[in-house]
């Protein structure tokens, strides 16, 4: 029998609904594991394991919820949470409750969904590293900022995790700790009790270690459809980008996606490199341009009233952002929203995007984390992405690749993730 | 001598810097004005002027702060305050304090500006109104929901309000309060401490009683540089575009915007009524679409756990919202995403759009307060959008003019208006 805390999500709350499991075995499960592996792991900025297992006990004595019932999640700790504090891994709001929840922490507790903890985060869900280590390899770093929630499904601590994505926040460290990191179009999942900080992309994210566990979260938190799997006989048309980072990319990154690219090849389905994708060249710019700025002006009370509470790093990057001059941002989000407009058209004839998840395996533990360079320009982009586990580097961390689809277009990019997952 | 709550934010500024007068000055005019007209107005939610007094004598006995240095503003009770509750037009949150400042309100405080009070919003940004009442004629309403700031700002209680504006919330209070209501690009000024409301659009406004007021707060807050005057002899080009809804504008709607049109092509500008135009036929029921969509997921913790504290009229709408269907929204948000394409071209044949503000007068009192139905394809458009006063209807209270402009166009889309402003 598959231990409890190693259950798929889907398979949890089927399992709860057939009364083979409950709520509260299963908790206990991720529970004992997290005791077990926390010392090691830190996924967890707050965690109240007596008031998990009531959590789960009083779905347990109840009619079924809805579709997540029984269903532990960690919440990354930038999300408000009326029952637990959120500090966004930052020492100005460490232990703050504002007494309310943030509509997604609400949308999957009326699922049934077991708010476990609150898992660590970078500091504002930028670049200043939280306390989580790899679990792969403790010596090394999980990547930014939805560290908690990666290394604790990637270590079987929870099914689910709850993420962002501003830059590469949901899909660099699902890379570095090898599970799925699936980051939604913007602006589809509720950012209600989520501060926003690079405005323009700050979206929601899932890690999880089976795609058609982000499936479930989007059917139970949207009412989305998901879509049918692709007909035999109909592969999918793969746009590969390697971008102008290419070149920041270690060999073991090149040699990963280039295998997966000739498993899509060897299955049927259409690898190319469009044209357009020179048209990217030096779009991370604008991404960090639009992010040096709204650092700058969206956290101006911290600044203001708290700034020696800010990392030094931030401070910098805020400093930079408040030289950043409003035409420089202003051109940035004209040249944003007309790439949007471009490369929708990409998807006219391709799929879906092939491209690096992160630059390789994860660094050593210390800063920085890495970069986020193959990640920030698909997020100013709004179109979903998603990680996929590809591998492992010499150092026998994981490796992934990143795949991009069109916005809005969510359901059916995940159906088309799960058919280069399986051919991977 | 102007009474000094009657002078234009840029005088009060000057007149400070230059020692003609005093923040404390000014700010005591505008609490004289409030005191005496407030039992009538009711635009404030909170007010406490000894505190105000107490800022503007601060800011007298240090050095110059910035650009908006003793300059008393309004800001509309939905923004995060520090220093005084925020209650969001709700029972929910009345008199709550999350201890920290929305990001827009520091940086008014960081460019020298007096925060007045609290300015009376609709419950949630929405439709239920709140208890403030049209300047020109108490029997009538202000529409929603920026209804506090339009009217305070209206009448002489305040030099500038802040506002948001997700569907109408700025044009058409603005328009039934007779004062220049502008609404900025979508995404551009920081909404942090706004709790999202139809977060595809909550935007951020203000209420002038002068264009070059607005002009102001771009500088002050942004960096924005002004754009300069239209040459002599370079007229505008106007879109003239009546909508699908030109029948639900009472007469002297129509009256005031053909009169304005026949001043502007006296003035030598083109106003022509693009082709493209029938393409927003049905436009308004894709912004209703994704706000009630919206306001039912992203206000999910209210309805779960203070349903009963929410007006009867929105809870209605977020029944409808939960009803939507995700694909019905998913659609929205395709349709509006394309739109905005199309809809950036018509700049590249025109320099603003010349629309209605609303249907027509102010209302009596009540509920519902009127419609936005020529708000909210422009809003969902993400473009600037300002009203300017332009005459009077048969009740004696003031009809406006609505001008729409391209997205991120916003300081040109300023120095256009202005130069409209000048031939009504």
């Amino acid at each position: 029998m598959t231990p409890r805390n190693e259950l798929a999500a889907q398979e949890v709350v089927s399992l709860i609904a057939s009364g083979e499991t409950s709520a509260e075995e299963v908790t206990r499960a991720c529970l004992a594991r997290i005791e077990a592996r926390e010392p090691v792991v830190g996924a967890f900025e707050y965690l109240d394991p007596a008031y998990a297992i009531a959590q789960a006990r009083a779905l347990d004595d109840g009619p079924l919820r809805g579709p997540l019932h029984g269903l532990p999640i960690g919440v990354k700790d930038c999300f408000e949470t009326f029952d637990m504090p959120t500090g966004i891994g930052s020492e100005i709001y460490g232990g703050n409750n504002t007494g309310r929840d943030a509509a997604i922490v609400t949308l999957m507790r009326n699922a049934g969904a077991v708010i476990l903890g609150k898992t660590v985060t970078s500091e504002f869900i930028a670049f200043w590293p939280g306390k989580t280590r790899n679990p792969h390899n403790p010596e090394h770093t999980t990547g930014v900022s939805s560290m908690g929630s990666a290394a604790g499904v990637a270590d079987m601590m929870a099914p689910v995790g709850l993420a962002t994505q501003s830059g590469g926040s949901t899909v660099r460290p699902a890379a570095h700790c090898g599970v799925i990191g699936y980051k939604s179009s913007y602006g589809e999942m509720p950012t209600d009790g989520l501060m926003p900080m690079q405005a323009s992309t700050d979206t929601v994210g899932f890690m999880v270690r089976h795609i058609e566990d982000a499936v479930l979260m989007r059917k139970a938190l949207l009412g989305a459809k998901p879509a049918p799997s692709r007909p035999a006989g109909s592969p999918p048309r793969a746009a590969f980008i390697r971008t102008s980072h290419w070149e920041e990319a270690e060999p073991i990154t090149h040699e990963v996606i280039e295998r997966v690219a000739g498993k899509l090849r060897a299955a049927g389905a259409v690898v190319e490199e469009p044209a357009m994708a020179g048209r990217l060249d030096g779009f991370t710019e604008v991404a960090v341009t639009i992010q040096r700025f709204e650092f700058a002006h969206w956290r101006a009370y911290e600044w203001t009233h708290h700034r020696e509470e800010i990392s030094a790093p931030l401070r910098e990057f805020m400093e930079e952002g408040r030289k950043t001059s409003f035409e420089d941002y202003n051109q940035a989000q004209i040249t944003a929203a007309e790439m949007r407009t471009a490369f929708d058209t990409l998807f006219d004839d391709y799929d879906l995007v092939l491209t690096p998840s992160a630059a390789g395996e994860a660094l050593k533990l210390g800063y920085p984390t890495g970069s986020s360079n193959f990640n920030r320009m698909w997020s100013l982009l709004h179109g979903p992405g998603i990680n996929l586990p590809a591998g492992r580097g010499p150092q026998g961390l994981p490796v992934g690749v990143q795949l991009i689809g069109r916005k809005y277009g969510d359901d059916r990019f995940l159906a088309d993730a799960a058919w280069v997952h399986e051919r991977i």
